[in-house]
């Protein structure tokens, strides 16, 4: 249901030229209010692309009537040029919207998002008509189609819905490599029906963020574009409760997460790194990303070798509080390393699965964080060996 | 001639038959004096090898008559019994070599050096008889032998040798993955016949590490296991300028790095970093080591791509100051990016040969650092992902 699982908004998803191969690359999302609250977490990459910057400033202001978002091109490293660009399609979107008579619509409320290629200036020629396709397109049916535009080397499209009472949050995401904290080259929008002013969104957004999109750590590599917007038409005319409304929010970036670990780029394993016994969350956190990225451990999981000797060595990289003596690993529930030492016989590890779930035990303090990433394949190496989409 | 280069050494390599598939495994190098002199530098990796807990200690005592080194085994999470098996090993040396007449030595001046698959115990019931077979087989000429008997997964035997005057500096390395910085799993012996005291030798070790195999990063993984030794004899009665040693150390740290990132696992191409226009030099090693370990560049690099974007979003992560608009990369000479955009046509750039030069430019200062890395292949996933020697 994506983005029009919730009322007042439409989407559509359009063919505009973009990508070469003639797939679906132009999404366009509409509010249609009556409220047009807003709120957005962007990459924390200090090298940013043109529409991250643009929408930036836009959600500032906390209104968003329409998001337009193209696959086919990154728009980041593009110069001055590149910010022009952006800038021409908000304002063709706003006027092409006004006359439409979709509402009223002006630039600084357009937010803008782009995935693809870094470092090429999109083809303004295709894209400008596109919004014109697009706009013509739109429906309450269309978050589908916005959901398919947006991909650029997933397999799948991801959506996902959560709800009650008469109020509704539903979203779509693309992203299948560079995936890593800090978002990823992820774009997702949200979209709810829900009452509630653009600080509530914000708080909310950040809550649910902070540990789902921001704890999928695929290749360790983070993006200059990773976009996630959430946007309330108020249409049900509900206010619900703030933490039901964060816990749908939260339910719905945790299934879209999950998407995109499960699809991301040559992976044959999705890896559950669960951290527990940790002083803190920060290093719970911080040891389970450094064994997310430990390349050596990513092979062996591909390999379905249950090496616990890199898990340890890269918890040995952190500065996190523990005991080298105390540490204890279990690989799909085997307690394979006791006390830093030799444990149970690792031949009673089966990883057969694609999902893959290693615990680590800090035997330190009482917090805990879990961390999602892929396994390293050949495959991988092959598509971002040749990337050209 | 590795570290038999130098007066006052003997060396061997023999197998013990702690590799199955016997192929040489155990090295031992002896100092005949008149100087016993030594220096360290280990892991930094918190979670440290039986032996490297057993050498920082018998290094705080700046002297080292012999060192025993085996691979086949890291000797690396391994409980007490793994620090026992450590201590018997170095008790074992000591003896056997007291009664061969060779010197006299304690255990407690011997250090350890171990290599191979972490959290399995040692075949005790095979090193230590290997022990006697290696001191019958020491000789001035037994350096090759040594270098050959610490290998891994290591194509070829890394030695190096450089010096003046008299005196001579000389080393073998063994190294193949896991490299990274704090160190690698690099087990490294450096002799010479210089006249030096152990805090000379340890300022100079520490100069030379610090720029060459600190700056080695060929798959982002800290090892448990690093050491480097740097043994003096005073064998030639020469007492060099400190620059000059100093000089001759970092030669041939210089050398053995390189030859460990032209022999990294299943790499196709060796990757010269260089980060220039820095405002510090922790910058610009900062920012080399970033791009170093971007799996997405490392992937590009394999592919022949020169994809600069990736270099660009690696630099972005990073805390170096810089401002993204002012950045400027070069591949093999071309300047693709300029001022944080496009630049020269990326289709000038020629990457066929095996080793790549990546220049960035921060635009900021005046300090400069060079990081060499490896790229991705299918081959590095292949080898780890069924590694068993």
């Amino acid at each position: 249901m994506s983005v029009t699982a919730a009322q007042g908004f439409t989407a559509a998803g359009i063919a505009a030229g973009i990508k070469e191969n003639g797939n679906p690359d132009l999404a366009l999302v509409v509010n249609a209010g009556p409220r047009l609250a807003a709120a957005g977490v962007f990459t924390s990459n200090r090298v940013k692309a043109a529409p991250v910057r643009w929408s930036e400033q836009v959600l500032r202001g906390g209104t968003v009537s329409a998001v337009v978002l193209n696959s086919g091109g990154a728009n980041a490293c593009t110069g001055p040029k590149g910010f022009q660009d952006t800038h021409a399609t908000a304002e063709k979107v706003a006027a092409t919207l006004n006359a439409h008579g979709l509402g009223e619509h002006n630039a600084g409320e357009i937010a803008v998002a782009s995935t693809g290629l870094i470092g090429v200036l999109l083809p303004m020629d295709k894209l400008l008509p596109g919004v014109e396709t697009a706009a013509a397109a739109l429906s309450a049916d269309g978050g589908e189609a916005a959901a398919i535009a947006i991909k650029t080397t997933d397999t799948v499209h991801k959506t996902a819905t959560a709800g009650q009472d008469g109020w509704t949050v539903g979203g779509m995401a693309k992203g299948a490599g560079m995936l890593a904290p800090g978002l990823a080259t992820m774009l997702v929008v949200l979209t709810t029906d829900a009452d509630l002013d653009a600080a509530t969104l914000d708080k909310a957004l950040r809550d649910a963020t902070r540990t789902t999109f921001d704890r999928v750590d695929s290749d360790g590599c983070m993006s200059t574009n990773d976009t996630v917007l959430l946007l309330a038409s108020g249409a049900s005319g509900q206010v619900p409760a703030y933490e039901d409304f964060a816990a749908a929010v939260r339910a719905v970036c945790d299934d879209l997460a999950r998407q995109l670990i499960g699809d991301a780029e040559g992976a044959s394993k999705d890896i559950r790194i669960e951290v527990v016994g940790a002083a803190s969350e920060d290093d719970a956190v911080e040891v389970g990303r450094s064994i997310a990225r430990n390349n050596l451990l990513k092979c062996a999981i591909h390999g379905e070798d249950p090496n616990w000797g890199r898990v340890l060595s890269a918890i040995g990289t952190t500065k996190a509080a523990f005991d080298p003596d105390r540490l204890n690993v279990a690989i799909n529930g085997v307690w394979v390393c006791k006390n830093g030492s030799v444990g149970e016989d690792r031949d009673l590890v089966s990883m057969k699965g694609r999902e893959v779930h290693i615990t680590a035990d800090l035997s330190t303090g009482t917090e805990s964080a879990v961390i999602w990433a892929n396994d390293l394949t050949a495959e991988y190496v092959h598509e971002n060996s040749a990337y050209s989409s």
